[in-house]
């Protein structure tokens, strides 16, 4: 096998084309089936785009959750961010879909940015520069839109009081075999590593130990990282709580060919501080499934499947399904060639940043609220 | 060999007659020499009992620390508790002598409880029983009488955002091989306990963080605990802090037959909390080094190196270097039997039992005010 197409999916790396159909089989999860979507739709009025379009794909007890909720119970929800570097667009997608989650459910949201990972990981890290970023993508999610009162954003190094108790009641439960076997550890692994997937683990239960009582969770994240969550699951009934329920999304490719967008290709990559014409650039760079002449394209037809251009407005910047058939079908027809579908997502995308930027730079005067006050 | 003359020195286990010579070779730390002896009473007047009893025996870095304050670089003191028990008396030394540097070079001292140590050791304990522990060992800490301006105790669990920032820096440096060398980890420990050696680091560096300079540290502990400040020394300066310097405690024995004195053997054990007549009774049980008779021991003399009533009078109750030279010569020659002997330990037991717990009810009112506000 080449490298390219050798899979690795870790919570550090996602690389190669991603078989999603063999992630589901190796990690053990479910597919969203027929029934379960029936019932989201019943709350959510219709199906997220992002569900409809399988960006999230395959799920762990969120049957469970919905059936807990039919009977009046709430859960909350679950999901975080690494904060190693500036926000790009594939980050956003699970939050998104997570704040459409907490619109439809009222649910309210733990969000953990887990700066003392990322100070552990990265050799050139200080703790400055990891809670600086913890501020700087705080800017970001609050520009999602979620609801300020049930937002409770949480910095490891900063609320560690919120999560070292329930931290070392999962880790009691962990041993470094475990460890070793879920995440790949080594001899050489520091000793901060090898104890944060109980502090990843812990804002699982934070609800169900500030109010008293067993709350259900529902974590949406890539499904990178499910090993945590398989960890986390096994040790939940020893503490007394639920398991927490996960549903899983893919990942936005990059630019370039292949592969997830990644902060260490800048090129392929729209942060979410890019200057709009930065943006539009890295746009008019992209890969496409373009033909190598406007002619050939016109009598050939395009690849969408393999266009970055096309995921982009597929995963992120056209909601309409009538519309991305069309544009689908007029790739495949040769009715329209990269140039014009480059324009029509550059504008779009200059469009979403100018307004998220003006979110975020609003987001500035509120973000200490969004913090977890403990 | 035996068991019983197989020693065992860690931090969890001190077994068998300990050879505290070979713990100085062992472990790479310096015995106290004259030279430094007189630096000390340059400064303590005379010599602390502990001092001349070579309770206190070896050191790193000491000599380095009193060529600081020489200077005019003032230290602070670092000493802690694992608590998993009521204390007793063999606890109490190590905090005697720390009273005494604190006294004598009007140092600050942090004190630890590890109750997230004990937490993550102990099967049963929950995290309450621990941080229980906590709040009652602080009683016997502040009974000592150490200066409540310049005393700080911090539990691990309470106190976590005080020392996690501090712990991930270096935990960032020690990687599972050093943990494993050094406190013998298994695949089979914990991921809270793989951490936890860089929660008893912390503390050797708190003073530095908190005022923003390079502050040095004199950790005054028994030897067992040496294992963390050889991690924590090598640390040190990658991190830009002074490596902690130690002064090294031996054991109080139990008053059963060999071995350190230990909450486990209750019978062999003065707790703080003992009412005095049942310490008085574990006295009259102790193992001492008499004849069978009494008309052997006035004819053949006792053994008083082998007797546990002779080193609580030599570690605990009598200062005077001239009467413990009396009661070494009068049970020699056989002038002072066992009963009598046991009488005067049990009176002084007693006595100091009677003062201590009224200390120890008295801090009931101020216990809150000796813990780290962080």
């Amino acid at each position: 096998m080449s490298s390219e197409d050798e899979m690795v999916v870790t919570p550090w790396k996602v690389a190669g084309k991603v078989d999603y159909e063999k992630l589901i089989r190796q990690f053990g999860t479910q597919p969203l089936t027929k029934e379960i979507l029936e019932k989201l739709k019943k709350y959510a009025g219709s199906l997220h785009y992002l569900i409809r379009r399988e960006f999230f794909f395959c799920h762990r007890d969120f049957d469970w959750i919905l059936n807990l909720y039919e009977k009046g119970e709430k859960f909350v929800l679950y999901t975080g961010r690494g904060p190693s570097g500036p926000v790009h667009l594939g980050h956003l997608l699970p939050w998104i879909f997570t704040k459409h989650l907490q619109d439809v459910f009222g649910a309210k949201l733990y969000f953990q940015m887990t700066d003392d990972e990322k100070f552990l990981l990265h050799h050139n890290f200080t703790i400055e520069k990891s809670v600086g970023y913890t501020y700087d993508n705080a800017l970001d999610v609050i520009a999602i839109g979620f609801d300020k009162k049930k937002t409770k954003i949480i910095s490891d190094v900063k609320n560690i009081k919120a999560l070292y108790e329930i931290s070392i009641k999962i880790a009691k439960h962990v041993n470094f075999s475990v460890v070793r076997a879920v995440f790949g550890f080594e001899e050489s692994t520091n000793i901060g590593l090898i104890f944060f997937p109980a502090v990843q683990a812990a804002p699982c239960f934070l609800e169900s130990v500030l109010t008293g009582k067993k709350v259900p969770c529902l974590i949406p994240a890539a499904i990178d990282q499910d090993p945590y969550w398989r960890v986390t699951r096994d040790v939940a009934p020893k503490l007394g709580f639920y398991k927490p329920a996960q549903i899983h999304s893919k990942f936005l490719p990059g630019l370039g060919k292949g592969g997830k967008m990644s902060a260490s290709q800048p090129e392929t990559c729209i942060f979410t501080t890019d200057p709009p014409e930065v943006a539009e650039k890295k746009v008019f760079n992209a890969f496409t499934g373009g033909q190598p002449t406007a002619e050939e394209q016109r009598r050939l037809g395009g690849n969408p499947e393999v266009c970055t251009v096309y995921q982009y407005m597929f995963y992120l910047f056209e909601e309409d399904d009538k519309k991305v058939r069309e544009l689908w079908e007029n790739c495949k027809s040769g009715r329209i060639i990269c140039g014009e579908c480059k324009s029509i997502l550059a504008k779009k995308v200059k469009d979403f940043l100018v307004e998220h930027q003006r979110r975020r730079e609003k987001a500035r005067n509120i973000v200490d609220e969004y913090f977890l006050e403990i």
